[in-house]
C-alpha cells in the first residue's frame, strides 16, 4: 500500500513515521522540513522512545509521488483552500482519503472535488509538536478515530484501524464519523481558544477555578450543539466532559496546536473549529454564547495579528 | 459648604478641581499626586478648555481636614477595604457620603459604617485620566445622575445636582439610584473587561463587526439582569443599547479605566463591576453567560499579574 502524507506537521510526521516504521511504503510531501529530512532523514522524540528513520521519501511537489492507495492529510485547515490542488496529483480510481485535520468542514472540502466514497476522516488524540527541522516531539497520547465521510462502519475503515493500530497507533473504526468530531470539538473548542487567547496551558487553566467552571460550561454548549446534528446516539454531558477534565488534569503543561500558532505568529484554525461548528448549531437552533463570545475575542486577536503581519 | 475629596485619582481631580473652580472650599486627600499639588497646584487639560488652580487643600491624611459637609468619594474599588478608615475623620451627623465609584456595592461598603441617610451614590459619566503628578486630563463628557442610598428623590439630591450643574457638571438627580448604577454597568461590562482583556480601545473593538456583536450581547445580558432587579421602571434595551453604542461610537479611541488599571499593572475593579452583579443577577435566576466567561477571563489574568508581581 503506497501512502502519501501531505500536511507534515506534528501530526503528518509522527503518523507517517509510525506508518514507515511498521513497514509501510511512506511518501512524504514536505515544505519546511524538506532538506533537512532529505539529508538527515526523521527523527522521533517520543514519551514511548526516540527512534530515527534515516531514509525517508520526501518530495516537494505531490506530482512526484503519483497516485498512491492512501492519502493521510495534516494539513493546518487554514491552509484548505490549497488542500485539492496538492492532494489532486495523488488521487486515482481507488485512493483514499484521510484527514485527520481539525474540526469541521474538511470531509466536504474534498468532497467538492473527489467522489465522497473516497473520502474518510479522523480525529487524532494526539500531543505532538515540531522541533528542529527534521525532528518531531510526541509527547503523548497518539491514538485515532477513523470513518466513512458517508456514514456506517466500513471493512475499509475496520482494515485502515488495522493498519494503524499494527504500526503503534490505537487506532478504532467508528460509524458516526460526525459524533467522533463533535467530541473532539467538546475538548478543541474550549482549549484550543482558551489557551491562545490567554497564554496559558491547559494545567494553568483548570488550576483557576472560576476559569476550569467556564471550561466546563463552554464543554455543556458543544455537547448540546452536538446532541443537536442527530447523532446516532447522543453524548451523555455528564459522563463525557468529567472525563476529558480528568484527562486533561492529567496533560503536563500541554500547550494546545492553536496556542503554538498564535505564540508562533501563525493564523489560527478558526473557521474549522469555531466558526463551522457555531453555523452548524445556529442552524439547529442552539446558541453557544460562550463559544461565539470566545470566537470573537479570538478573531480579533487574528485581525490584529494580521495587521501587525503586514506592517 | 466644605468638601472633602476622597480618591483623588482622574475622576476625583476633576469634579474637586469644577467644584473648587466655581468657588466650593474643596479640600482633597491626596496620595500620588500630594507633593505636585501643594507645591504647583492642580492643572486641568480640559476639551471643554484648559484651566489651572494655583492653590489647592491638599492634605495626605483625612483627620487634617476634619468634619466635612459633603464627602465626594472616587477611589477604585479594589481600595473599597480602606474607605471606611479613610473618610470616618470627615464624618459628623450632617455630613452627606456620596459615592461616584464604578459597579455596585459601594453604597452598601459605607453602609456598613454609617447611617444610610448620609449615604449617596451617584454615576459619572466622565472620560478624563491622570497625566503626570498635578495634571488631569478630560477628554469628554462629565455628567454625572445622583440620587438617595434609600431611595427616592430627595430635595437633597436636587441641591447637590445643582451645586455640581453650577459648577460646570451636569447633574442629574435621579429617584432610583440602583436603575442608574444598573444602566452604568451596561456601558462598564462590555467595554472596561474588553479593553483591559484584549488591550483594544473602544474604538477598535467596535470596528470589529464580530466584536461589536458581542458587545451588543453582552449589553442584552446586563439589562436583562438589571431589569430583574426590581427597578422603578425596566431599563428598555431596544431604546437603551442602541443610545450607548452611538455614543460609544462617537468617542475616539477611549481608553476604559480598568484598561488603563490593568496596564499600568494595578488591579482592576472586578468585584463592583463584575463579581457583584453576577450576583446580584444569580440571586434573581438570570444567568450571565458571556459576562461570567468575561469575569472568568479577567480573574486569570489578575492572577497572573498578581502572581508575577509578586516574583
Amino acid at each position: 500500500m503506497r501512502i502519501a502524507i501531505v500536511g507534515a506537521g506534528a501530526l503528518g510526521l509522527y503518523y507517517g513515521a509510525q506508518l514507515q516504521r511498521s513497514g509501510g511504503d511512506v511518501h512524504f510531501l514536505l515544505r519546511r522540513d524538506y532538506a533537512a529530512i532529505c539529508a538527515d532523514g526523521l527523527r522521533v522524540e517520543s514519551v514511548d522512545g526516540d527512534f530515527h528513520l534515516p531514509k525517508i521519501h520526501g518530495y516537494s511537489r505531490s506530482e512526484e509521488i503519483g497516485i498512491v492507495d492512501l492519502v493521510l492529510i495534516g494539513l493546518k485547515t487554514f491552509a484548505n483552500a490549497q488542500m485539492v490542488g496538492l492532494v489532486r496529483p495523488l488521487v486515482g480510481p481507488q485512493t483514499v482519503l484521510l484527514t485527520l485535520q481539525n474540526g469541521l468542514g474538511n470531509e466536504d472540502c474534498l468532497a467538492a472535488a473527489f467522489a465522497p466514497e473516497q473520502i474518510m476522516g479522523g480525529i487524532a488524540f494526539l500531543c505532538a509538536n515540531r522541533g528542529a527541522p527534521g525532528t518531531v516531539r510526541h509527547l503523548g497520547e497518539g491514538r485515532i478515530r477513523l470513518g466513512e465521510f458517508c456514514g456506517g462502519l466500513s471493512s475499509r475503515a475496520e482494515k485502515l484501524a488495522a493498519l494503524f493500530t499494527a504500526a503503534g497507533v490505537p487506532c478504532q473504526a467508528v460509524a458516526d464519523l460526525n459524533r467522533a468530531r463533535w467530541e473532539k470539538l467538546v475538548w478543541n473548542i474550549p482549549f484550543n481558544g482558551l489557551c491562545a487567547l490567554t497564554g496559558k496551558d491547559v494545567t494553568e487553566l483548570l488550576a483557576d477555578h472560576c476559569v476550569r467552571a467556564e471550561v466546563v460550561a463552554l464543554m455543556t454548549e458543544v455537547v448540546a450543539a452536538g446532541n443537536a446534528q442527530g447523532l446516532t446516539e447522543p453524548i451523555d454531558p455528564d459522563r463525557f466532559i468529567p472525563r476529558l477534565i480528568e484527562m486533561t488534569d492529567k496533560m503536563d503543561h500541554y500547550r494546545p496546536s492553536m496556542m503554538l500558532d498564535r505564540l508562533a505568529g501563525q493564523p489560527l484554525e478558526l473557521e474549522s473549529i469555531y466558526a463551522l461548528p457555531l453555523r452548524a448549531a445556529g442552524q439547529k437552533g442552539v446558541s453557544l454564547p460562550r463559544t461565539a463570545f470566545l470566537h470573537a475575542l479570538l478573531s480579533l486577536g487574528e485581525k490584529a495579528h494580521l495587521a501587525t503581519a503586514v506592517k
